[in-house]
């Protein structure tokens, strides 16, 4: 099975306090990288983490999904003991992680072969695994990491997870999923009721449950909002301030985001709001004061004697950008993603029914105007965008031909993107979400 | 098994003249289609060529050397029967083969999974399959594709993998195999010297044996030099004129050709030369007279009374070019391949060690020169060119920024590319063939 006894142990140990859990799970992982796995299958002691004890790995490696329920078990055991080398240890793996092997979905799992993680920049569009489970995987570590650190950038990563490689797992009827999570279609991708192997459905499911206490942490100091979505955040007071927090906002359609204050008393204590890395910077008032930016990438904080009604509004700037991958990624070389606030978007067949996705073009100083369709995909902000639909030319009947910069015709076409969490829900088709730069004169 | 046993039979029917042996063949061929293969394994009907009828089939797909083995045997039937529409399933095939899905290598298989062709443009470098044996199963049906039209696009397509997908197949000791040939290696590929299952083995020394019978071909007008190697081309005068041809050349090091007529006697016949389609044009010269041109893609052909002593010296133009892949293949999308006559070139990280080889990057306009080094690979034409090694800036812990055209300081190297067959024998390391363009300023 895959590595989730460990975390439920931990679990159990802080449920009941008794010791021979938080013991047991030491135990297991402390097994990890004895090759007692090797020669399971076809595939190596990598595939189940087995090949390097955990305190000395410094890559994350096979498969994905175990990989991921692995790195959150080890840190729950951090958060119980505070041993630093297992805290170094997922620090290492979430540097590999992010710098190396993730979609920019944070979907993870670059191989069919092994459900597995594929070399440091191999991340291909089109045959990528991004297993639904592995994003939910990595929402349950960065979760776990983020309580372990405080540091925003868990949290920034759970979002991504969120919006886009989680929530691309599950049709907009909840009652479709995919395993698989590719970036790319051809055409002929469609989410089944079913599988085989079902442990979508389900995970899928606690995981939406589970997004509300995603939203906020509180400690001595105060509370810190985490997630933006509408919901009250109330504490008992037993290890901090008694307080209650309304959170108002659409998020992640608008970036504005209003907190009330409902209850409170005593000393003063502190909000804290994470700024997304993604936005650069945001603003924000308190009680209608002037605006102040907030640099992203951090929580802005506010300490002061807080009263009932009083009001925080943030307000994260939410215009479609361009995307570019690391110039190692070889699958998806010269080639943007839109991305608007912490949504990820792509380009379907069925919005563009006059040009192949194959031959689509775009200028990186395209203009893109985002719109609210409350009558598409349960209701989306789309991005419209200037773009190129190439011609084939001499290309018909050729894969390879000498390189004499031959000019390729094209023409000016108008593109509708749509969050990609949201495709594989209308007429089958192709789909993109990393578009080619146009390197051609604009006709 | 894979179907191999329709072009023995036939084979087998030319042998013996007996017509059950071509009956069986046809018997065999015409189930193909039925679906009674589909379920086996975890593989639809597709893996093995059975969801539709051959004569009715448009594309190749599924297991690459299953597909190609089978065309060989349809080809071979269509020479014995003439049957019409067997030929233009053929010809549907291998323009689907050629203008969608091979590997400029003339390797075939872009995916692992079922060993199998994937859809048209999907032709990763670096976890593409391209068999060893479907390059053979490639070659044995180009080459009945050439008996049966004559077209010197097949025996192009055949030159291609001889000396690229093919080749790259078994070390230079001739004691190690590749069985799965990757366009690009990040590192930690080897030949091994055997494979639980040894297809390779076998079949790389049986086609390597066959080489010198794709030579040439004879008919009642002539002789027909399709591929260039020192030989002696000597018909028995069954079918035709009773010739002998020496054909002298170091092919592919060099493109000169010399064929020296040995015996001959009574009417005129025609020599007829492949030129190549990549070398765009050829001279040719006949006894020393003036040169003449001769368009790539076409057979030159001579006819004339020939005398023993006549001498025909062809040139065919080696150059090093750029190659550039159609826009609609995404994953080598914005890079250049290095081809030197019929040879296909690679770096290896052993020739650029102080370049990682992800952050190479060339101007299509690079001079390239070549040299030959006796001393290297058993001696091999090198080519040197000047190039550009990125430095990676705010790339070394990120792989997804927003696009602002950041400027990726670089700093000028020099490359060296080698054959790519000749790759991953010496010191194993970083492999590419296809090297990104570069798109910065210069240093």
């Amino acid at each position: 099975g895959h590595p989730e006894i460990e975390l439920a142990l931990v679990e159990l140990y802080r449920e009941t306090g008794e010791a021979r859990y938080l013991n047991l799970a030491t135990f297991f992982i402390d097994q990890r990288g004895s090759g007692r796995m090797r020669g399971y299958g076809a595939f190596g002691a990598e595939y189940h983490q087995d090949r390097v004890p955990v305190r000395q790995a410094t890559v994350v490696e096979g498969h994905a999904v175990r990989q991921l329920y692995l790195t959150a078990g080890v840190t729950d055991l951090y958060l119980e003991t505070g041993e630093a080398a297992l805290m170094a240890a997922m620090e290492r793996l979430w540097r590999d992680l992010t710098a190396h092997k993730m979609h920019v979905t944070a979907g993870f799992g670059a191989r069919f072969t092994g459900e597995a993680f594929g070399e440091a920049y191999e991340l291909p569009a089109d045959r990528c695994y991004c297993e639904t489970c592995a994003s939910i995987a990595a929402m349950m570590w960065n979760w776990r990491m983020l309580l372990a650190t405080g540091e925003p950038r868990y949290a920034d990563l759970l979002e991504r997870s969120l919006y886009n490689g989680f929530l691309s797992g599950v049709s907009l009827d909840g009652r479709h999923y995919f395993y698989v999570n590719p970036l790319q279609s051809r055409g002929g991708i469609e989410r089944p009721e079913w599988y085989g192997c079902a442990c979508c459905p389900p995970n899928v499911m606690r995981q939406i449950a589970l997004v509300v206490h995603y939203a906020a942490t509180c400690d001595a100091g105060g509370v810190q909002i985490h997630q933006y979505m509408p919901t009250t955040i109330r504490t008992d007071g037993a290890s901090g301030p008694q307080l209650a927090v309304r959170v108002e906002t659409d998020y992640p359609w608008s970036g504005r985001v209003r907190a009330v204050v409902e209850e409170t008393g005593g000393p003063a204590w502190t909000l804290a709001l994470r700024i997304p890395a993604w936005c650069g910077a945001a603003t924000l008032k308190v009680n209608g004061a002037e605006a102040q930016s907030a640099a992203g990438g951090q929580y802005a904080t506010i300490q002061r004697t807080w009263r009932a009604g009083d009001v925080v509004e943030l307000d994260i700037p939410m215009a479609p950008v361009f995307i570019e991958p690391n110039p190692r990624v070889d699958a998806i070389r010269d080639s943007l993603c839109i991305q608007r606030g912490p949504v990820l978007y792509c380009l379907e067949q069925v919005d563009q029914p006059e040009l192949d996705l194959l031959d689509v073009r775009v200028a990186s100083d395209a203009l893109m105007s985002a719109e609210w369709r409350d009558d598409l995909l349960d209701g989306v902000v789309t991005v419209q965008l200037p773009a190129y639909g190439l011609e084939m030319g001499d290309w018909e009947d050729q894969l390879y031909l000498p390189a004499d910069k031959r000019p390729q015709p094209a023409h000016r076409v108008l593109l509708t993107a749509v969050p990609y969490y949201a495709w594989a829900n209308r007429e089958p088709g192709a789909m993109r979400m990393w578009i080619p730069v146009f390197r051609g004169s604009p006709p």
